[in-house]
């Protein structure tokens, strides 16, 4: 890399990182490009065009960026699975790659708020949505819920994957909070966080069909 | 009521209704005030400054409407209920009450997808939450989960009634929203969703705490 591109690489790594945060604690919309550029140092407040484009072209580079390492992560997980895996073990692939990810980047982090607006918005979720459907672990996951739970309709199937989704990107998201606002949060880490889940999920993927 | 408040309560509900739309379909922070106005076809742009104040303001009367009636749903179904009843039958009347609300409204709707954008935003979500606190059903409600599961620790029953409520916002959202695009749900009605969802929350209330 010469010294103008590794120049440019790391004023987008600038740009990125107070984006998420910007947008974490004020929300994506109430946040300009030029709010963003001054946050970032940036002499030039058009630097955010520059270098990203639109809103939406920034808000998918920061929701690559993470879901590409999250990906990483649950890779590794679902590779030490194999067919005598139980339930609770490919429910834990849905859920640790994230809390995992959001305690190596330690406190605070923005990304669970980021990514619960995103998801939430009618222009933007689209981007999430694309970011995680090319995702290998996540068919991997999903077969293994066809193969555990055979009786379970297709339908009942789809609606309890989405419940889970839902579950996992809101309750990241308020702990995330929580710990921004120096709130009680009902567990004293990620990891049980991430315990307290995957017992609920346990039970909701379990739960008899009326 | 006289002829002026009258007109004036007229275009209150008119100015209510465009802007539930709007921000159902392109987002709380994306829609101006202006635009809302326009969409209620005040020839005074300014309408919505006139009769709420502030974008805040705006969203509070919303929700405010529509909780109001929720409330009065869920206080009758709580009144059914007495010391006999089981975890389902309460369960019920946390998803229920919004699910026939909407039902009664009939499609299109668009309180789901506002919810869940309110729930969200890291400036609104707060009146929501005022929105809520007031309600003496869910009071009743909570009272009962304490008897019902007395061996849960009281971190564990806080995390799942915030489960719960994510997953009723967001799920219903999520209906909502493929019903506006024609894409395919789950489950044929309102009322199938809730049986859906309260199959769901009934198996992660009781699931075991690791």
């Amino acid at each position: 890399m010469n010294m103008r591109t590794s120049r440019a690489s790391a004023t987008r790594e600038l740009i990125l990182t107070a984006a998420e945060r910007l947008f974490a604690e004020h929300g994506v919309f109430a946040v300009s490009n030029r709010q963003v550029s001054e946050a970032a140092e940036q002499g030039n407040n058009t630097a955010v065009g520059y270098h990203f484009g639109t809103k939406a072209d920034l808000v998918r580079a920061i929701a690559r960026k993470h879901s590409g390492q999250i990906e990483g992560i649950r890779q590794r997980m679902v590779a030490s699975l194999d067919e005598r895996s139980d339930l609770r073990a490919w429910i834990a692939c849905l859920i640790r790659p994230t809390t995992e990810h959001l305690e190596e980047l330690g406190n605070p982090t923005w990304y669970g708020r980021f990514s619960a607006q995103v998801t939430t918005d009618p222009s933007l979720r689209q981007i999430m949505f694309e970011e995680s459907r090319s995702s290998p672990s996540l068919v991997r996951i999903t077969a293994a819920f066809n193969r555990l739970l055979p009786d379970l309709p297709d339908e009942v199937r789809a609606e309890r994957r989405d419940m889970s989704r839902q579950l996992m990107v809101h309750m990241v998201a308020e702990r995330e909070r929580a710990l921004a606002d120096g709130t009680p949060t009902p567990r004293s880490s990620w990891r049980h966080t991430a315990d307290g889940l995957i017992d609920a999920l346990v039970g909701l993927w379990l739960a008899p069909v009326s």
